[in-house]
Protein backbone atom coordinates (compact mmCIF):
# COMPACT_ATOMS: atom_id res chain seq x y z
CA UNK A 1 0.00 0.00 0.00
CA UNK A 2 1.12 3.83 -0.66
CA UNK A 3 1.42 6.10 1.91
CA UNK A 4 3.38 9.37 2.20
CA UNK A 5 4.89 11.34 5.18
CA UNK A 6 4.04 15.31 5.65
CA UNK A 7 4.63 17.77 8.28
CA UNK A 8 1.35 18.84 9.94
CA UNK A 9 2.15 22.14 11.61
CA UNK A 10 -1.44 22.35 12.88
CA UNK A 11 -0.49 19.14 15.62
CA UNK A 12 3.11 19.57 15.51
CA UNK A 13 3.76 16.25 13.57
CA UNK A 14 7.12 16.63 11.56
CA UNK A 15 5.59 13.50 9.33
CA UNK A 16 2.09 12.26 9.92
CA UNK A 17 1.85 9.00 7.66
CA UNK A 18 -1.04 9.01 5.81
CA UNK A 19 -3.06 7.60 3.17
CA UNK A 20 -2.99 10.10 -0.57
CA UNK A 21 -5.59 12.60 0.14
CA UNK A 22 -6.47 15.78 -0.58
CA UNK A 23 -9.02 18.41 -0.86
CA UNK A 24 -11.71 18.80 -2.91
CA UNK A 25 -10.85 22.22 -3.95
CA UNK A 26 -11.68 22.12 -7.38
CA UNK A 27 -15.41 23.68 -7.88
CA UNK A 28 -17.75 20.57 -9.20
CA UNK A 29 -15.19 18.27 -9.46
CA UNK A 30 -16.83 14.66 -8.29
CA UNK A 31 -15.03 13.03 -5.29
CA UNK A 32 -13.60 10.35 -7.29
CA UNK A 33 -11.85 13.00 -9.91
CA UNK A 34 -10.02 14.04 -7.06
CA UNK A 35 -9.03 11.49 -5.52
CA UNK A 36 -8.04 10.11 -9.01
CA UNK A 37 -6.07 13.93 -9.16
CA UNK A 38 -4.42 13.03 -5.62
CA UNK A 39 -3.37 9.92 -6.46
CA UNK A 40 -1.51 11.31 -9.47
CA UNK A 41 0.05 14.67 -7.32
CA UNK A 42 1.07 13.22 -4.11
CA UNK A 43 2.77 9.54 -5.69
CA UNK A 44 2.71 9.71 -9.63
CA UNK A 45 0.25 6.73 -9.77
CA UNK A 46 -2.58 5.85 -11.72
CA UNK A 47 -5.36 2.93 -10.60
CA UNK A 48 -7.43 0.47 -13.63
CA UNK A 49 -9.91 -0.46 -10.77
CA UNK A 50 -11.48 2.19 -7.99
CA UNK A 51 -14.20 1.09 -5.45
CA UNK A 52 -16.12 3.29 -2.91
CA UNK A 53 -15.34 2.31 0.63
CA UNK A 54 -17.08 4.50 2.94
CA UNK A 55 -18.03 8.23 2.71
CA UNK A 56 -17.98 9.63 7.02
CA UNK A 57 -17.45 12.81 8.50
CA UNK A 58 -14.13 13.43 10.62
CA UNK A 59 -15.95 15.64 13.48
CA UNK A 60 -19.46 15.89 12.89
CA UNK A 61 -19.52 17.93 16.33
CA UNK A 62 -18.25 20.99 15.03
CA UNK A 63 -16.99 20.43 11.31
CA UNK A 64 -18.72 19.28 8.50
CA UNK A 65 -15.82 18.42 6.46
CA UNK A 66 -16.58 15.26 5.01
CA UNK A 67 -14.05 12.37 3.19
CA UNK A 68 -14.70 10.16 0.51
CA UNK A 69 -12.81 7.31 0.98
CA UNK A 70 -11.45 4.92 -2.06
CA UNK A 71 -9.53 1.57 -2.63
CA UNK A 72 -7.75 1.94 -5.65
CA UNK A 73 -6.26 -0.90 -7.22
CA UNK A 74 -4.08 -2.20 -11.02
CA UNK A 75 -1.66 0.56 -10.18
CA UNK A 76 0.69 1.93 -12.92
CA UNK A 77 2.96 4.83 -13.28
CA UNK A 78 0.75 8.00 -14.12
CA UNK A 79 1.92 10.10 -17.40
CA UNK A 80 2.11 13.51 -14.95
CA UNK A 81 5.06 13.34 -12.98
CA UNK A 82 4.16 14.17 -9.08
CA UNK A 83 3.75 17.56 -7.92
CA UNK A 84 7.23 18.61 -7.30
CA UNK A 85 6.30 19.27 -3.41
CA UNK A 86 9.07 18.25 -1.13
CA UNK A 87 6.66 17.85 1.63
CA UNK A 88 5.27 15.08 1.07
CA UNK A 89 7.41 11.76 0.81
CA UNK A 90 6.09 8.56 -0.78
CA UNK A 91 6.27 5.77 1.31
CA UNK A 92 5.59 2.35 -0.35
CA UNK A 93 4.30 0.27 2.34
CA UNK A 94 4.55 -3.51 3.06
CA UNK A 95 1.17 -5.29 3.38
CA UNK A 96 2.21 -7.91 6.08
CA UNK A 97 3.09 -4.65 7.99
CA UNK A 98 -0.27 -3.16 8.48
CA UNK A 99 -0.28 -3.56 12.28
CA UNK A 100 3.18 -1.16 11.87
CA UNK A 101 1.38 1.56 9.98
CA UNK A 102 -1.97 1.57 12.45
CA UNK A 103 0.23 1.85 15.30
CA UNK A 104 2.40 5.12 13.86
CA UNK A 105 -0.25 6.69 11.81
CA UNK A 106 -2.50 9.22 13.75
CA UNK A 107 -4.63 10.41 11.38
CA UNK A 108 -8.15 9.61 10.79
CA UNK A 109 -8.78 9.16 7.35
CA UNK A 110 -5.71 7.06 7.52
CA UNK A 111 -6.51 4.62 10.75
CA UNK A 112 -10.21 4.18 8.62
CA UNK A 113 -8.47 3.39 5.62
CA UNK A 114 -5.69 0.85 6.72
CA UNK A 115 -7.77 -0.88 9.54
CA UNK A 116 -10.31 -1.26 6.80
CA UNK A 117 -7.85 -2.85 4.18
CA UNK A 118 -6.76 -4.98 7.19
CA UNK A 119 -9.81 -6.44 7.67
CA UNK A 120 -10.53 -6.69 3.95
CA UNK A 121 -7.41 -9.11 3.69
CA UNK A 122 -8.64 -11.34 6.58
CA UNK B 1 -20.99 -3.24 21.99
CA UNK B 2 -22.77 0.11 23.04
CA UNK B 3 -23.60 2.93 20.89
CA UNK B 4 -25.71 5.77 20.56
CA UNK B 5 -27.54 7.81 18.04
CA UNK B 6 -27.53 11.75 18.55
CA UNK B 7 -28.41 14.74 16.25
CA UNK B 8 -25.71 16.21 14.51
CA UNK B 9 -26.87 19.12 13.60
CA UNK B 10 -23.24 20.18 11.56
CA UNK B 11 -23.69 17.84 9.26
CA UNK B 12 -28.02 17.45 8.78
CA UNK B 13 -27.92 13.88 10.73
CA UNK B 14 -30.62 14.00 13.00
CA UNK B 15 -29.28 10.41 14.29
CA UNK B 16 -25.81 9.79 14.35
CA UNK B 17 -24.51 6.61 14.82
CA UNK B 18 -21.54 7.04 17.09
CA UNK B 19 -19.81 5.07 20.23
CA UNK B 20 -19.92 7.00 23.73
CA UNK B 21 -17.58 9.82 23.58
CA UNK B 22 -17.10 13.28 24.70
CA UNK B 23 -15.04 16.32 25.08
CA UNK B 24 -12.49 17.12 27.49
CA UNK B 25 -13.78 20.21 28.53
CA UNK B 26 -12.93 19.61 32.43
CA UNK B 27 -9.52 21.53 32.80
CA UNK B 28 -6.85 19.08 33.94
CA UNK B 29 -8.86 15.67 33.37
CA UNK B 30 -7.14 13.17 32.27
CA UNK B 31 -8.27 11.52 28.93
CA UNK B 32 -9.63 8.16 30.82
CA UNK B 33 -10.88 10.11 33.16
CA UNK B 34 -13.25 11.82 30.98
CA UNK B 35 -14.06 8.35 29.28
CA UNK B 36 -15.13 6.92 32.51
CA UNK B 37 -17.36 9.73 32.73
CA UNK B 38 -19.34 10.03 29.36
CA UNK B 39 -19.87 6.33 29.47
CA UNK B 40 -22.04 7.16 32.81
CA UNK B 41 -23.35 10.02 31.51
CA UNK B 42 -24.10 9.09 27.91
CA UNK B 43 -25.21 5.30 28.60
CA UNK B 44 -25.62 4.48 32.59
CA UNK B 45 -22.25 2.48 32.84
CA UNK B 46 -18.91 1.96 34.53
CA UNK B 47 -16.43 -1.05 33.19
CA UNK B 48 -13.84 -3.13 35.19
CA UNK B 49 -11.00 -2.92 32.66
CA UNK B 50 -10.36 0.26 30.73
CA UNK B 51 -7.64 -0.71 27.72
CA UNK B 52 -6.25 2.65 25.21
CA UNK B 53 -6.37 1.34 22.11
CA UNK B 54 -5.55 4.47 19.77
CA UNK B 55 -4.83 7.99 20.03
CA UNK B 56 -5.44 10.12 16.69
CA UNK B 57 -6.28 13.61 15.21
CA UNK B 58 -9.67 13.74 13.51
CA UNK B 59 -8.62 16.52 10.52
CA UNK B 60 -4.91 17.38 11.26
CA UNK B 61 -4.41 19.59 8.02
CA UNK B 62 -6.94 22.00 9.58
CA UNK B 63 -7.29 21.02 13.55
CA UNK B 64 -5.47 20.05 16.97
CA UNK B 65 -8.89 17.97 17.80
CA UNK B 66 -7.43 14.68 19.56
CA UNK B 67 -8.89 11.54 20.19
CA UNK B 68 -8.45 8.95 22.82
CA UNK B 69 -9.74 5.43 22.01
CA UNK B 70 -10.25 3.37 24.79
CA UNK B 71 -12.19 -0.29 24.81
CA UNK B 72 -13.98 -0.88 28.11
CA UNK B 73 -14.68 -4.23 28.85
CA UNK B 74 -16.81 -5.69 32.21
CA UNK B 75 -19.89 -3.39 32.02
CA UNK B 76 -22.00 -2.66 34.87
CA UNK B 77 -24.45 -0.17 35.93
CA UNK B 78 -23.33 3.22 36.81
CA UNK B 79 -24.65 4.33 40.35
CA UNK B 80 -25.76 7.39 39.28
CA UNK B 81 -28.19 7.79 36.43
CA UNK B 82 -27.38 8.78 32.62
CA UNK B 83 -27.92 12.20 31.95
CA UNK B 84 -31.39 13.67 31.29
CA UNK B 85 -30.26 14.37 27.54
CA UNK B 86 -33.19 13.01 25.45
CA UNK B 87 -30.97 14.09 22.09
CA UNK B 88 -28.64 10.93 23.24
CA UNK B 89 -30.43 7.41 22.32
CA UNK B 90 -28.63 4.76 23.93
CA UNK B 91 -28.12 1.59 21.13
CA UNK B 92 -27.20 -1.64 21.93
CA UNK B 93 -25.41 -3.87 19.39
CA UNK B 94 -24.98 -7.28 18.49
CA UNK B 95 -21.07 -7.86 18.15
CA UNK B 96 -22.20 -10.07 15.26
CA UNK B 97 -23.97 -7.51 13.76
CA UNK B 98 -20.13 -5.26 13.73
CA UNK B 99 -20.28 -5.18 9.59
CA UNK B 100 -23.85 -3.22 9.89
CA UNK B 101 -22.50 -0.86 12.25
CA UNK B 102 -19.59 0.14 9.87
CA UNK B 103 -22.20 0.89 6.94
CA UNK B 104 -24.08 2.99 9.19
CA UNK B 105 -21.51 5.14 11.07
CA UNK B 106 -20.55 8.38 9.65
CA UNK B 107 -18.57 9.50 12.30
CA UNK B 108 -14.52 8.92 12.26
CA UNK B 109 -13.99 8.15 15.90
CA UNK B 110 -16.66 5.71 15.78
CA UNK B 111 -15.47 3.82 12.77
CA UNK B 112 -11.89 3.52 13.91
CA UNK B 113 -13.26 1.97 16.89
CA UNK B 114 -15.54 -0.24 14.76
CA UNK B 115 -13.39 -1.45 12.60
CA UNK B 116 -10.59 -1.90 15.40
CA UNK B 117 -13.13 -4.37 17.02
CA UNK B 118 -13.88 -6.10 14.18
CA UNK B 119 -10.14 -7.43 13.49
CA UNK B 120 -9.83 -7.45 17.17
CA UNK B 121 -12.60 -10.62 17.38
CA UNK B 122 -11.06 -11.50 14.16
Amino acid sequence: VWLTRQPREVVGASASLEIPAGKLDVPGEPPLETAKRELAEEIGKRASSWEQVLVFYTSPGFTDERVWLYLATGLSDATAEPDEDERIEIVPWELSRLDDAISECEDSKSLIALLWLLQRRG
